[in-house]
């Protein structure tokens, strides 16, 4: 839709304090844009932080927006706003990277396929060759960096060479290896990791495991940004299904599976869409 | 906490067109106010219907009040804005109108106890004696109004007698009557009703036996705004439990009555915070 | 597994009556084999339905079965039961029938690939060529029957030689042509549809349309056995999930994508099982 | 209903063998019982353990139950079972533990006076006098026994001289209490809690808080049994709320009481109608 092409999203966060929004919305509305959505949040009007996110409409974009990027820094230095501007139609340049199961690479390159994900799916970077042959048929390239031991630093530098500076996201698919801090802070792009557990519950390996002998009711997923602290960093999404002493380890990671999908495809998007903001450990999903 | 004091909501509706966001904001800036929340949605940028809820707080805002309301006119007379000004602190007067069951009516009256739901309780109104002794402790007047296929319009007059004018929100809290036409049109406040099926499934007289005899998966409960067309009007809540062939029709009823009285406890709630906007037959809840 | 290969399902439908369960448990103890899963329904002690599903173990299954089946059908016969018994190796033959949506069909396609859904993929058949290049890395066969409003006797008899007698199973897998009853007779075999819509609410066409009109809050889907009455038959499984005033139709359809495959992938597993029995307009689901 | 008097359930756990079934089923059968019920769950045909509940009525049960438990004993030393059996009509009698909260309490009376939770409720104590006025109307004898750190071996003397060997189940209803070791082992009788999180996630004090920190999208709670480990005993029921970066630690309290009292009931229920049967430290719910 061409329209589309005059949608902009205007991402800031500050320290909350009067005025913000009359003088965000002043300034989008002098330029002559209309806000199509705008959501905040204020963790606490007394010295607490605030985040929103406005996305507005405005003709010929395009050619208006370095005059429009002068007036919002004059107003962010002002104000002292953290903020970025994006296009709708700027689609963000992602890479999968998996291991041996498929269900959440698939998932995510079917719905991208389908137009679901408005994103550039720069490749698939695998430890295994194994899911090869199903990706084939997106088209997309399938990178086979394999990892032992020993060899750990030299996949993660063999990733980084593929990747940094070329990706905008990466997201691990159930990719079962863990990234190094040095990595982390290489990549220069947030990570997105799917945990086969309803976090902080059954942190670690084998979750399903796990959750079948403590006995819980509800098995999970938890979609968050990795950070150097394995299953530690901000949550962005998570959900549950219910199941009961008639599964086994093995069904309860069948289940696991419906929910890790739909988990982590939900984060991808609303990543995509400039919805996750973050603040500190915690998400703000708008 | 006193702070409440100085706290108000901005309720505007209108045909959506470019610039109400700036002017709203840029009004309240002004004022020295700090919008502390804001949520707003338009069903279509181009021809379609926006809506808004601004909460803020304003130093002094009892005294401040009436400079602002008039500023507040001006604007919405020139952008034609349906608007509303309410203070965190009005407490709406609420009726609840109960026949034989009892735990739509408790739960109410218990959460509101609680502190939950910040209303004025006017009075219990049933048709039947049976849940007199039940309320009694909440301090909260019964009225019994008995109703015949006779006597219909004749409790319908004592019924408006006792609320018309003196509430501001009618809630029909397991009322097992129809309210006629020419009731809903006189009471003078919104009356909400809690439908004990996922509605549009299910609507008329006995939604659990329905419900059974047609072997759904789940039954639900419906928190809607009354019209005169019966379970047709604007929809503000739902949720659904999970049931088996295992249940008969008094154990789906048994299991209904606690998604009813969750449901109708959040439909109340989001009136009385003015977070439920009526668009049509549809509702935002913001 | 070779020890799946003792394995067998016991399916008995009866009007109820004492001693079932002690003829049928006493008839495989003695025999010699292990109940491993036993599950029983009954719609009214006095007068209503028995159903059983038992699943057990026995050393040389092959070999006994004949001699099983005779004591099964003694005694059966003296009580007067519906029965069968079924190989736990012996995969049902199914035909997945999908029109141009791809979510289902590829859904269910996956999960048998990765082992998922016990069954032998016969055929896809779809009244448009749109799906054939996504079914092909799956190395099943994809027939074309396409279908006009002069063509649907023609084309329903073209499906009814591809399929009749040729599998167990047929699943209609968002496939959006009404089957005529003349079909359903005579196709030999259950035909499980996927309504997308919480049945009975939005049955008939563009469901998610008539959701967003009526501003529901939740949105849904149905499994179901498909009968001359459409979106009547026998329910399997539902499921809904969360929607608000901000998703559009076309975001609602979005989401139901999601409800759509998973309640499917669902029915068919459990009918695959031998876990759903039918009960007049309702099912069974053990 | 007259008929619930010849109504009873066996309950039965032992390692797993051949037979178990049949030899039961053939017993009740024998005995001119009807098994209207019946739920089984093997942890492994092989090596392990094997559970059952089973559900009849047998004319004349009060009279002709002694002769069947005679039977009932023979057959269970034959195949080393633990069982016992309940008549459907023997209410259990439960004593009701809470502090100054009133949600689950509440709940629980309300469940109990509308006979949704078929139990004798003994008494109410609670180390809190705050409660005592909203038992009053339930007619329910309330006794304060306060706790203080010095008091507190003193306070459990004096819960025990009130309940033991008065009840068949102690419910936590929100009791902010830890039980010692000796109180459980003296109590005679089975103590059901309820923690106010998603276990094994935020055991210990104050779970909203914890569960805020983490900034985790749903949040839960989780009855179970009470053992000697806190927050560490079988569980038997947990559920789940969506919450998002809109709610505060007390919002998320709010919301959480609200699970709280649904999954506190859903366990009692269960309990009482035997259902649930401890596995190690998981439980079986039939």
């Amino acid at each position: 839709m061409n329209d589309n092409d005059d949608v902009a999203r205007l991402i800031v966060s500050c320290a909350d304090r009067h005025g913000i929004v009359a003088a965000l919305s002043g300034l989008l509305a002098d330029a002559g844009a209309n806000i199509v959505n705008s959501d905040q949040h204020s963790t606490d009007p007394e010295g607490g932080r605030f985040f929103l996110r406005m996305e507005f409409h405005l003709d010929g974009l395009a050619g208006r927006r370095p005059a429009l990027e002068e007036r919002l820094a004059a107003v962010a230095a002002e104000l002292d706003l953290d903020w970025r501007l994006t296009l709708a139609t700027a689609r963000k340049r992602v890479a999968l990277l998996a291991s041996r199961q498929d269900h959440c690479l698939l998932d995510l390159l079917w719905r991208w396929r389908r137009g679901e994900l408005p994103m550039d799916v720069v490749c698939v970077v695998s430890n295994h060759s194994d899911l090869e042959r199903e990706v084939q048929p997106f088209g997309v390239p399938y990178h086979h960096v394999p990892i032992s031991a020993e060899s750990k630093a030299e996949a993660e530098t063999r990733t980084l060479e593929l990747l940094a500076g070329r990706v905008d996201l990466v997201v691990l698919a159930r990719y079962m290896q863990v990234l190094s801090r040095d990595f982390l802070q290489r990549i220069g792009a947030p990570v997105l990791n799917i945990h086969h557990s309803f976090l902080p519950a059954f942190a670690g390996g084998n979750p399903y495991a796990q959750a079948h002998d403590r006995g819980v009711k509800l098995i999970g997923a938890t979609a968050h940004y990795a950070t150097e602290d394995l299953d530690e960093g901000p949550i962005v999404e998570q959900d549950v299904s219910r199941v009961s002493h008639r599964q086994g380890p093995e069904e309860l990671a069948r289940i696991g599976r419906d929910i890790e999908r739909v988990v982590l495809a939900r984060a991808v998007r609303w990543h995509l869409e400039d919805r996750v903001l973050v603040d500190g450990n915690r998400t703000v999903v708008f």
